[in-house]
């Protein structure tokens, strides 16, 4: 058999935490929480698997939980997208994103990429015939070269993916970037696919934008979130997909032969979760005493970094203590210092090393406590 | 936007579900059970939910999950895929058939398609720059022409589909039948995906015959599968895929950016669930009795039918009674007798008119008596 994706092997995240497991190490790779969910909502879920709501629910999610994402959009964002005809529940923000892609990218399409870009971009793209075309945002800060992206359009560019608060690097979008894109967008049929996953986690009082929040973006826009990330049960793999009236149209059409439709029990809680809007207006606060945590912790090693602004990522440099490889440093912490990290090459198309590993710091505090004491350890 | 599925409109499964609720009508159309599932599965998911299994499980499933399945594999179909390698836990059988679809076929690939067939294999080969062959079983008993698929193979063939128990109208494969598709593709370098969904639901002693337990076939098949057909929780969106190591890891590939991953807390339930084997070895005695309930019951109607061999469908003719189309009848049948009904005219690609519908008897036996009460009246 020859491989569609020959250049795919298995993930970073999937061999950091295998890693991690095998070496008792703290996981600070993968993206994932690892504290429990509110038992509130744990306790919702099973209620309604308990009263028997499991069977198919309407292919784009159950009418509830999408009346209360729309809300939710509304209070956040300032705008409510129809719940009928704009909202569509999907499992995982994965999921999203793929049927996104495919809902738009023909043979031959240009996909604009920022890179470094989460894994899953570049297989979505070219399993539907698409060519990813990367930019690389500015390393440093990691902001975007709206010039740089600007020149990457072509009479050919179908989309352009972006991602904000970004992963891996915590940047996030100042509303000057968001009216660069509109501008670019502008008068011409460039679709925008806006990875939003880590829309609830921002810090040091910013506020994330969402595309769907700028009346010209809006028209244009796919906007993927995420249930999973934002209440700390990336397991239960539910998202979202917002975008206008004809756009969902073809992305549903997507949608209901790759998954049909998501887990019943699931859409019923989160519906009754969403009623009380604290419960995701309390989560940047909470991220921000993690992040101010780590970032105290980290102050005292001898890597070099920047406050994340946003995701439950932090980024650091080691390249003025050690010239050897990401990959290699990230084996070396996980199996002598026992704290597992990403190597950010992974998100580059040309495997780029600048010296830089991710730390995930969703965890319980004393974990992270424990982690940073052992990377004071770092020579 | 110009629709890369013009013709895809809202599935009859949809319209006539959403038809019955309108009506008030008794809905045998979409194919969902109308009981609940076993007490003991859903306290199951509810412990693990409560007890903190709610992040990323391991992409390809949890390693518990695949080896039940595995061992239920050894004991109906006599043999044993290797859990970590041949085995994969998927969002539902429909995800399971667009990934092997995407895992196998390019552009200009040719998969022949037996009809009727499931409203998902058509939109899963174009997205994926197949092009569908149509090969028409049997009309009257739907078994297959094997003379015919043959005659449809040719050198751009990659891929066979099939359905056994078949979908809409209940048909099993014997071993005749399974031997003559393993001639069809011996020497030949065509792959096989086969939808297995309706495994557990045979009738009058019937065996169904995974095309994993044949020595030849099962190095060229992606059998898939469906714990929510299987245990009465289609909500659930938890299927799998057995394929032979090279082919899983191709299949892997795409499920890492389809979905990812699949709902932990459900895994980890049916892996303990699947500890007994009662639980899938009662299903045929279970569908038996309802499949036995509906034919008596439809003998007193003026339909015309044969008793279902597998599934959970019953097709019935009309032809004889009336001319209308079978559209109009199932909208008829709804609106009036307030029973819903699948005309199974859109299983075909030209839509033809056989004057045939179909009920889905996974019912409580008081709603089926109650439906089968209705249809007396039918003029
Ligand atoms: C789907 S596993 C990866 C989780 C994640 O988003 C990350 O670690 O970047
Ligand atoms: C996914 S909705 C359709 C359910 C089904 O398998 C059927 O009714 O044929």
């Amino acid at each position: 058999i020859t491989s569609k994706l020959p250049h795919i092997g298995t993930t970073i995240f999937t061999i950091m935490s295998r890693m991690a497991t095998e070496e008792g190490a703290i996981n600070l790779s993968q993206g994932f929480p690892g504290f429990g969910a509110d038992p509130v909502l744990l306790e919702l879920a099973g209620k309604y698997i308990r009263e028997g709501y499991n069977q198919y629910p309407p292919m784009a999610g159950i009418p509830g939980l999408r009346q209360r994402l729309a809300e939710k959009t509304q209070l956040t964002q300032g705008y409510f997208p129809d719940p009928e005809k704009e909202v569509t529940i999907v499992s995982g923000a994965t999921e999203a994103l793929f049927a996104a892609v495919a809902a738009v990218v023909r043979l031959g399409d240009e996909v604009i990429v920022l890179e470094p870009a989460y894994d899953s971009y570049e297989p979505a793209i070219t399993l539907n015939g698409g060519i990813p075309i990367y930019v690389s945002v500015n390393s440093g800060d990691f902001s975007v070269d709206w010039e740089k992206v600007k020149a990457a359009i072509s009479p050919k560019t179908r989309v352009i993916m972006v991602n904000s608060p970004h992963n891996p690097s915590g940047f996030v979008w100042s509303s000057e970037d968001v009216d660069h894109l509109a501008e670019l967008v502008r008068d011409r049929e460039i679709y925008v696919i806006s990875d939003e996953v880590y829309e609830h986690i921002t810090f040091d009082g910013r506020k994330h934008i969402s595309l769907g929040s700028h009346p010209e973006l809006r028209e244009k826009t796919f906007v993927c979130g995420s249930f999973g990330k934002t209440f700390h049960v990336t397991g239960w793999k539910i998202g979202y997909c917002i975008a206008p009236v004809d756009m969902t149209s073809e992305f549903r059409k997507i949608h209901q032969y790759l998954t049909f439709t998501t887990v019943t029990p699931i859409q019923y809680a989160l519906a009754e979760y969403l009623e009380d809007p604290v419960r995701y207006l309390s989560i940047p606060e909470f991220y921000q005493s993690k992040r101010d945590l780590f970032a105290k912790g980290l102050a005292e090693t001898q890597l070099k970094f920047t406050p994340s602004a946003g995701s439950f990522f932090q980024l650091a440099s080691y390249g003025h203590l050690s010239q050897i490889s990401d990959q290699e440093l990230a084996e070396k912490m996980t199996r002598k210092l026992k704290v597992a990290c990403i190597p950010i090459s992974v998100f580059y198309s040309d495997k780029r090393d600048d010296k830089i590993i991710r730390f995930c710091f969703a965890k319980a505090d004393q974990e992270l406590l424990e982690a940073l004491e052992r990377l004071k350890e770092l020579p």
